[in-house]
């Protein structure tokens, strides 16, 4: 029941990343004439397009690899391989979306970084480069000790949520400094509300519904690997239903585990 | 030790809170012609302020009201009369702030509410509202029972992070866009970062250092009120220090503790 309402909440999610990226790229080919690398304003089109599939939607889906009901058993480092594996395809997409935007500011003479957007969003990709650096040389190399990985975990744990959260503001700046440059002397200003940018402030709320469901998930929802003996309130009562009563002391067997297994 | 490292940590925030006011207050009053409440531009300026005030500082230290070890032991009904009128205190600012920039629209003829920042700022002034009046009448009023309070306590906890992470997006989106509308055509635009630039895009950095420690501290710091017979893996290992191995199985009395009194 539990492992059929994750699926369920897979396949909203796989809808909601889709659709983020088709509604970013067709924002960008219907309204702002399409792509190209050359330097262009058209190469500047693949920024938005590669920000959001990397940092938000691919991002998003790495985080998740452990609520993997298939995850929960047996050996880690396959998960493990995949949870990287995953993050670092998602820092390639961020890279290259990187470079679009960079050399089409070089190309046409504009100053980089100036921004709020920019500044949140360069340094939301530095701490995603460190937190994937980290995690690689404490969680996914042997030579960290089971104390270390434990103390860092929460850390990791964090930082992995909070560099999601900051992506999406940096979308949302983003998108929002998009709006007022492209529709700034339009026939029809961005205040009059034209159709493209219904579309693109919509683009900007899926991208947030995403990124909240993907949080949810990942910090409050009851799908974790479970840790053997321990029963959350919350699981308990989930298991035991409306009208009983929590009871006040039982002894149960407690297993302090490991939470790293050494692969 | 714990104890002491919390308040460090609260020393850090009220300044950290207390910078986030007074930079955005020197940004209105130095550079954007100070504050009136008359419908111009200077009532604008009541916008931002208010809105850092409330939506983020009250709203993030009326979110750790349970993190004070004082609130750890004894009733827990002054402690959540407190979390509740500080967060009141925190919407009464807000519903301030939006009249200030609605007034103002309203007197120049600006359309209301058509950019991406105001539609995440409306929609995190929803969401903040619903869980406001939720709480209260889940958690406050005395006739919710256990089991609805606990089933909805993680939805509670993680929408209460969830609205601050909002704000920080809505006021770094905020900062971007008035940054752009107010240099639009000043001698030293944005993107030659004047000082001015550079002072409101420090701000809103400040902001989210703010919202990130309080962030870190709600979700993932050690400082929650303990669960009686239940230690994490890193409180012990906190307790155990460097060296120590996790053993595997031990029995311990377990309290499957009420996590709301009934007061």
């Amino acid at each position: 029941m539990a492992s059929g309402w994750f699926y369920v909440t897979c396949l909203v999610l796989g809808s909601l990343g889709s659709m983020c990226v088709l509604f970013t790229v067709y924002w960008m080919q219907y309204w702002r004439g399409g792509f190209a690398w050359d330097g262009s304003i058209s190469m500047f089109n693949w920024h938005p397009v590669l920000m959001v599939t990397g940092m938000v939607v691919l991002y998003g889906a790495a985080s998740l690899v452990y609520r993997l009901p298939q995850s929960w058993v047996g050996p880690k480092l396959p998960w493990k391989s995949l949870h990287a594996g995953l993050h670092l395809l998602a820092f390639i997409f961020t890279v290259v979306g990187l470079v679009a935007v960079f050399r089409f500011h070089s190309h046409g003479n504009i100053a980089h970084l100036y921004s709020l957007h920019s500044w949140l969003g360069i340094t939301t990709v530095i701490l995603f480069a460190s937190q994937w650096a980290l995690g690689f040389a404490i969680f996914l190399l042997p030579w960290a000790s089971l104390w270390v990985r434990s103390l860092l975990k929460p850390i990791h744990v964090f930082f992995g949520a909070a560099i999601l959260a900051l992506s999406i503001a940096s979308v949302i700046s983003g998108i929002n400094e998009k709006l007022i440059f492209s529709l700034n002397n339009a026939t029809k200003p961005y205040s009059s509300l034209p159709s493209e940018a219904v579309f693109a402030n919509s683009t900007g709320l899926l991208v947030l519904a995403f990124g909240l469901l993907v949080l949810y998930v990942l910090l409050a929802s009851s799908w974790k690997r479970p840790e053997p003996g321990i029963l959350t309130d919350r699981q308990l009562l989930l298991q035991l239903g409306p009208g009983s009563r929590p009871f006040p002391v039982t002894y149960v067997p407690v297993t302090v585990r490991q939470s790293y297994e050494p692969w």
